[in-house]
């Protein structure tokens, strides 16, 4: 390259491209890079001490030491996925929402697998927005994919939560005005995770499931209105009982998505997740991934079904739940040590998944532009600052006081010192506030 | 679901959506699926007797023996791509061209891992066309991916081709007629495949690497255009030598995107591609692939790594050029026998890849509604029509007397029968042609 060169001409990029901001994710991972040392609350990854590696060992063996399964395991397969793994995974929902598939309203051919669920929220959100559509999601959200509906253009209102999840009288008040607006043409579907939600920890209360798919049935005017649900966390649940899927009350496979993974509960290394389609919605989302990759790697696929079949599926979701009910419990423990008592502060208890959402005073700055979270960084502690997962409420305003913290990646012994790090800095800074 | 239920109202689906149409393929293979004892010369599948079970069987077997590496593969990696792996690609790629990385004018950073090489099309295509922009390719092209430009909405402008491959005077014309309409600044790239093209086998002549790069260079006016270089067959070659990538005449890595694949050199059960992004544009598809899936299922890029390091991955392609020659020569030795001095028909002759481009007299049809076609099927011979492969000319036409033939799936054995019955039925259509 002569230095003599001149520049090229700029790229011409789509725009969609010009809509998609760099994810924040990346500054806050070069964070955790840079210092080895740091207590990583930030990440949403699993604890590798925790992931099937024998599993997996024992399964590959098996695959591979039949010539035809194996030649099976690294041919390509069907765009919607592997027939037997799919078999399972309907069994598997069977089994989690005790009711038969004929019960549920779908079969194998209703269930499509995926590069981790989030190529299935993508397609989805693919196939049904055009720039200007309107999604609804509580507020907070899971960032990455309100992110994502944002780059395909849509508008995504924020309906607040409480201890029970999304607040589903608001929701009805939203489509209401929308309706009153004349807008409702414009409403795709409403995003929920619904278990153990990311970044709160809450799960949808049972009730406000049959509600929402109320809901979406009685504005379903002059099309189809749908329910995303991001059901990622169900399976780990360390107390109490799960309620039934928001899906369970969509008896036609009508009006909702439901979209579990194999990466929270098993292992991301393989990037699998199943979503179950309602009627028409396979179609165009299975063309869309025909463009993308025309199916997802077989040999995950095979390693999944193998899971599956052989139990060690299930034998990994209990272990699971022991270990990180045990982190859970640490941290929840750390925070009612080092910050109970302090007037403003309060913190979620999740019955699982792997975020606490934090709370601090209004007139505190998590973000990653505050003191704060400079300060944490500093003191060697990583935290997702909550700003990240709200959309601007009518007044253009984000919340800017709240902290997501994860006890997913950690490691149990680290969690004191890390909370213990960061209720120094919170401490400090209210004494600061107090003393000004 | 009772019989008393309404239908619920329709969906509303996307732009693009509605701009994506069921793939040809679907038919094709449902065809291949009734009847088992059909000789698929359609399918751009590789051959199961050639996939590396061993050697998978062997790598996984390490990878899962060394628990800390065991929980590598099985965790998140980055979205692009496990750094080690890109480290070895870059490799290959300087021993495929012969040259250093400074030489080039890349390095890791530049290379993205994908789900497949068609993600990478795919998201290339996404941050770079908005509908009505311009996207050249060779007429006939690679029907999936001219259909996933279509569906983005790109307007495809065909270009043809000879026994060189693209008629790179022809781009040079058409660049020049866009620049006199004022139709420039929507030309986004040319796409084509450079080596053992699909579907016509035909490899794009030295001298015209240079002079296509130049050309972009030249009518890179007010944006950049790029140059696509699908490279999936490179490595594939039977004889004589390979000609360096178009990319190699790129030296400042900011016009041409070469992407190549694990999928037909490898084994596409680890549906792996890898691509080289040009200065500017790795950014905005990097942000798309996060919003896709956060990187591909790491697992597979680790089996990728340990067959580039420990040879595998070499003496696979070793292997696959002897087994691959083979069929090649079978086909052309059977197209020799049952279709030699026919009047009108002839074929091409590639050095790689896994496709024939057989050519028949102009008022016979091949295509899916044809008659041709029907017979094959029920003879028991399956191909893919040419007419998928083309886009319509400036009066619209589309030649309809064109047949692809893959040499990839089938076995050796069933290529002579395969050729034979294609060749009576092509036989009895010329006679009854030549009696009318």
């Amino acid at each position: 390259m002569e230095s003599s060169r001149t520049q090229p001409p700029g790229l011409a990029l789509s725009a969609k491209a010009q809509r998609t901001p760099e994810s924040p994710i990346s500054e806050l991972m070069a964070a955790a890079i840079a210092n080895p040392a740091m207590v990583n609350l930030a990440a949403g990854f699993v604890d590798d001490r925790t992931l099937p590696v024998d599993e997996c060992a024992a399964i590959a063996r098996r695959i591979f030491s039949d010539p035809g399964r194996g030649q099976a395991a690294l041919q390509y397969d069907t765009t919607l996925g592997l027939r037997p793994l799919r078999q399972q995974l309907l069994s598997h929902l069977e089994r989690l929402e005790g009711r038969s598939s004929a019960e549920l309203g779908f079969g194998i051919e209703d269930i499509l697998v995926t590069t981790g669920s989030q190529q299935a929220l993508y397609l989805v959100g693919d196939v049904l927005v055009d720039p200007g559509d309107i999604v609804i999601a509580a507020n907070p959200s899971y960032f990455v994919f309100t992110g994502t509906l944002q780059s395909l253009g849509a508008r995504v209102l924020g309906v607040p939560a409480d201890d029970q999840g999304l607040d589903v009288d608001a929701v009805g008040w939203l489509l209401e005005r929308l309706a009153a607006e004349g807008r409702l043409p414009r409403v795709r579907f409403i995003y929920i995770t619904s278990y153990c939600d990311n970044p709160t920890g809450l799960t949808l209360g049972a009730d406000r499931r049959r509600r929402l798919v109320e809901l979406v049935r009685r504005y379903s005017r002059d099309h189809r209105i749908l329910i995303l649900e991001d059901a990622a966390y169900r399976e780990l649940r360390y107390d109490g009982e799960s309620p039934p899927s928001i899906k369970s009350f969509d008896r036609g496979n009508e009006h909702v998505i439901l979209s579990q993974t194999f990466s929270k509960p098993f292992a991301p290394g393989l990037k699998l997740g199943y979503t179950v389609m309602p009627r028409g919605l396979m179609g165009p989302v299975l063309r869309q991934k025909g463009n993308h990759d025309f199916g997802s790697a077989n040999l995950c696929q095979q390693i999944a079904l193998e899971a599956m079949r052989d139990g060690s599926y299930d034998r990994h979701v209990a272990l699971l739940r022991v270990e990180y009910r045990r982190k859970r419990d640490a941290m929840l423990a750390a925070l009612d040590r080092h910050l109970g008592h302090c007037p403003g502060i309060h913190w979620t208890r999740p019955h699982g998944g792997m975020y606490i959402w934090l709370t601090l005073p209004e007139w505190l700055d998590t973000s990653r532009r505050g003191t704060i979270f400079s300060a944490c960084v500093e003191r060697g502690v990583l935290y997702v600052p909550g700003d990240l997962s709200f959309h601007p409420d009518d007044s253009g305003q984000i919340p800017r006081n709240h902290v997501r913290l994860s006890f997913g990646q950690v490691a149990l012994e680290q969690i004191e010192p890390g909370i213990q790090r960061l209720a120094a800095v919170v401490r400090e800074q209210v004494a600061r506030g107090g003393a000004a």
